[in-house]
């Protein structure tokens, strides 16, 4: 697709500059029924507006009046970054403002933008923990310090109400402390006092925004700074803080996974705005790295508990799959900077999957409750260690990064579904609802009628077009899609004559109002096996159905657990309408059997390897069928606790 | 078998009470020559004699003289246990000294002797990291300080010391902390200030053999008292360190391995010296779900890095099996225990495999470097973390408890062998050497001469025997054997008419001073697999001959990595003598080949997740034959770097 050029200014997280790069620019959607709707509503009148109280017994908002001076009392929270919780919550009330006006929220919000205002210091800086724990001192221990990427976050976050709401009160705070940023941080020689990186990425894709959203070309250099200091040493030169190699060299992703991703939606930030195409073969050379052999079914990225960091390739266990929800987020938020770029569809792939999947069960369905990691597999017997780290969803965590991450993703989702280049409409997610593109400067809107995805119908009907100007309606055929059927006016076509080139089936020539687009995706439920690299699922398939990753629950298997089932892949996959179930959802359901387990031999069964001639431990016999009942993976963990698995054995 | 009564005191780790409750009592043994005398002459003249100038550099010697007000400087090391290097090492050194009288490490044993003496506190309180770093407050953070975890090792030190010297320098300090700890801890209204357990069992199993050696009943009771106050929240419920649920209603192992192992070490203790039913069927029941769920193959414990600790049943991951060599050496510690308590061969089963796998490859084959976690695989590309968790062997450790750890054990090994009752002697583990047990007090010696593990035939020789009273040589079968014969004097038997009976076979009679015994075990290579719910090895065998478990290293395999290689299971496997690799021994061979990659479909190949009706990435025909050269899994990681697996898929 050629280049965009010009653009109406996008409301939405990542607005192009005058320069960018970028072969498509966002354009603006609304969610109006259906799935995303659903979980935006809860999102809107359930999670969003319970975050200043869980902010304020969780000692947030008292922070930030101690540091003020309007308070007295002790510093509360365990980690340094605390104060990101209240910026993520601002953006997301921002994003939410921004859809639908409301007094209360936006009281709350102009309250906290006063006690974040209220806490800053004079010369712009702002970090609770150190103005109140440390006296002070600033930048002594930048690779856990947190400083930059709390910046970070309040640079998003002000970008975010400006942008939502036109007011300046929060961007005057971020541009203060960017300013100082600005005056603290350079190479040496540069009259700066500090030439250092954060420990955690942030601040760089925060500070593109800021340049973006004022002109000042400043804050984009120092983003470019921040992302080429990386990999020198400036902090150990350990791999956990993005700092063993330049990022232009890096041939995988490497460390820890929310490090790592928020560093490239910064440099791909960067190579949009400058053109610079080393960094974007960095970002290319690393996607591609991090799907082909770092990523999970679900969408879900890091490996390790311990580090929180992505593992070696194929290393992709199910049970301790880390896939923190806030990578999820973060791995949408670097997609969608390199689908604009690029223009393949391929990191909409991504999106959608990570979107309907390992982000989407990181939310309870009620909105109240969360989980930090995202296991694909909970064993039977398992002992859960409470905390963060649990499989059990929870109210709050100590280290709340998640929660109000999920907060501002959903809110702001509508900037994530479509762009427009001067070729037309790209439409990257389907919703039931309004998708607005232009061409240069003229208006492109199509609405959209959908269940998706939950059926494969998508009915688009344009609205606004230029008369006289032939464009492009691209509609992404999801990587996971092997049929489909498209009819336009009163011809259908399907993949055999209307083909998909990169990802994109393109309807071009011109277009008026009311015109029809019926795009039907066969979306049979599916069995899905793994490269045979990835150890942890040899022998496994996955249900799949539409973009939707399935499990079974143990609740929905009663007389036993779930480690000894195996799936019978020659019978059929049946779906089931379950209306009653979760919200309303359709059910995938399998024969399987549970496996006869030996009761061991003359060793009294103490010992679980045995010869490999006979299969170890099973009787030649299959043992008691089972209809297996698989669950969207989203909805997991939102009934009583059990054990549950993604992947099933096949035998 | 009858319960053991009178025994010629035991010279090693283990010396039952007179009123123990134990079927069997240790056995002298010597290791004359063979595979373990290779090991531990590596350990005595390689890894111990290392000891002192490690110990001094790492700062723990000048810790000491720190304590003692005879050097200057600051405190050395990152833990409050490093003490427990220096007590291990002299431990290491005692039995070594036991076994071959050295001027040098007399000297240095004495020496080092001389400053842990010096560094005691009057009151026999003793820790140089609380004494120097924390201003003298003592048990002021039992859940970290490792205060008693310490001084078990002291004692431990101190009784090797007296065993196998005599001497009463070492023993006298150990003494005076044992009796500031019984004037410390006990329960509310015993008149003892505190009411509490360290967050570190390990003193228990010392007190009650310090009870052992000095007959002070009090130094038992407090062991139990210690035992039985875990799992009452007193170090805030965590399972981590052994406080979820007092062990003698635990129903499975679970929290950080060591500890657990060393706990429940000090209860089989106690249930052997007190009789108490509870803990015996307590320790039974764990190590019989431990060994059925949650032991890797290579006899490795902990299935977790970021809590080194126990995961759920079946949980058993190869690149990040944790394994730490210390939870091995706790296992040979515990299973020794409950072997004597139980007369049970199952125990010793455990030993062996610990012992030749997943215990030796802690420990290089120059004894020059360590491994402290013990991974079952190392993937192609794998990104070494460093560090102590690094899965390349490293010359020290900033956590040094595995290395000298390993010198104990290596240095004792002899006590670990066979054992003795009225019944007769049972000749646990086979070495070229001597078992030496006794009968009510009169000598009974078998010599033995064996090529074991690299051949299955052992020659026994009576030499000491009670002329007129029958008694029986009890040989244990492996339990991974499945043919053996046996020559007694003309006759030889084999499985079908000399049956195992509880792992032992039994040669019951009279005997004279050289009489013969030949048992020859089956021992020609197998394929092994696991039980259906340990999910990480499903669909792949392992290589095991005897009580080897092997593995491919990616040196031997030029041309490729390791992920991609498929065992074909239909063709026999060889064994090759090998005498000039890794100091000699024997690999096994198998073939196989190398799986045919497909190169990536319409997607350019950046999802590795595709439909399971086609074997996924992988093309129909198999790729390039591959000889596959397994090595023993102790011999990994002592030639290049490179990938290792275990686990071999089979298709």
């Amino acid at each position: 697709m050629p280049r965009t050029r010009s653009a109406l200014p996008s409301t939405g997280p990542v607005r192009l500059g005058p320069d960018a790069r970028a072969v498509l620019r966002p354009a603006a959607a609304e969610v109006r029924a259906g799935f995303w709707h659903a979980r935006r509503q809860v999102n809107a009148h359930t999670s969003i507006p319970q975050g200043p109280d869980l902010l304020e017994s969780a000692g947030n908002l008292h922070n930030l009046r101690l540091a003020a001076g309007t308070a007295q009392g002790e510093f509360q929270g365990a980690y340094p970054f605390v104060d990101t919780d209240v910026y993520k919550w601002l953006e997301a009330a921002a994003w939410q403002l921004a859809q639908e006006p409301s007094e209360d929220l936006e009281a709350h919000t102009d309250r906290i933008i006063s006690l974040v205002a209220g806490a800053q210091q004079p010369d712009g800086y702002l970090n609770t923990w150190f103005q109140l724990r440390e006296g002070g001192e600033r930048y002594q221990d930048l690779r856990w310090g947190h400083e930059l990427y709390c910046a970070g976050h309040l640079i998003q976050a002000a970008v975010a109400h400006h942008r939502a709401t036109g007011r300046d009160e929060l961007l005057d705070v971020a541009r203060r402390f960017a300013d100082h940023l600005d005056a603290t941080f350079g190479l040496p020689g540069s009259g700066r006092p500090i030439d250092g990186v954060d420990g955690h990425p942030e601040v760089e894709t925060a500070l593109v925004e800021l340049y973006r959203e004022t002109g000042e070309r400043r804050y984009l250099d120092l983003a470019g700074y921040f992302v080429d200091r990386y990999g020198h040493g400036l902090l150990g030169g350990e791999a956990y803080c993005q700092d063993r190699v330049p990022l232009r060299e890096a041939t995988d992703v490497e460390g820890h996974a929310v490090r790592q991703l928020y560093l490239l939606a910064g440099a791909t930030d960067l190579a949009t705005e400058t053109g610079d195409a080393g960094l974007r073969a960095a970002a290319e050379r690393l996607w591609r790295a991090m799907t082909a052999a770092k990523t999970h079914i679900t969408g879900g990225l890091g490996a390790h508990h311990d580090q929180e960091d992505f593992g070696d390739p194929y290393e992709l266990p199910n049970e301790r799959a880390y896939c923190e929800t806030c990578a999820a987020i973060a791995s949408v938020q670097w997609s969608w900077r390199l689908a604009l770029l690029t223009g393949e569809a391929r990191y909409s792939d991504l999106i959608e999957r990570t979107l309907y999947n390992g982000f989407l069960a990181g939310v309870s369905l009620d909105g109240e409750s969360w989980l930090y990691v995202n296991p694909l597999q909970v064993r039977d017997g398992h002992t859960d260690p409470g905390g963060d780290q649990s499989a059990r969803r929870t109210r709050w965590f100590r280290c709340a990064c998640c929660p109000p991450n999920v907060m501002r993703l959903l809110a702001g989702l509508e900037h994530y579904l479509s762009s427009s280049s001067e070729d037309g409409l790209q439409i990257h997610q389907y919703v039931t609802g309004r998708y607005r593109g232009d061409l240069d400067g003229t208006p492109v809107t199509v609405t959209a009628e959908t269940d998706y995805p939950w059926h494969g119908v998508i009915s688009l009907t344009v609205e606004e077009t230029p008369q006289d100007r032939p464009w492009t309606l691209s509609l992404r055929i999801p990587q996971w899609c092997r049929e489909y059927r498209v009819r336009r006016g009163s011809r259908t076509y399907d993949q055999t004559d209307a083909p998909v080139t990169d990802g994109w089936l393109r309807l071009e020539g011109t277009w008026a109002p009311g015109d029809q687009v019926v795009l039907e995706l066969g979306i049979e439920p599916r069995l899905t096996a793994a490269d045979p690299r990835v150890d942890a699922v040899r022998g496994c398939v996955a249900v799949e159905r539409g973009p939707l990753v399935y499990c079974l629950e143990q609740v929905d298997h009663p007389g036993g657990g779930l480690d000894d089932i195996v799936i019978d892949t020659t019978r059929p996959l049946a779906v089931k309408h379950r209306p009653d179930l979760l919200g309303g959802l359709i059910t995938v359901v399998a024969a399987g059997h549970r496996r006869r387990l030996l009761d061991g031999g003359s060793d009294g069964g103490w010992w679980p390897y045995r010869s490999a001639e006979a299969a170890p431990g099973v009787a030649p016999r299959a043992g008691e069928p089972v209809e297996l009942t698989a669950i969207p993976y989203y909805a997991w963990a939102n009934r009583q606790d059990g054990s549950m698995r993604v992947w099933l054995p096949t035998s």
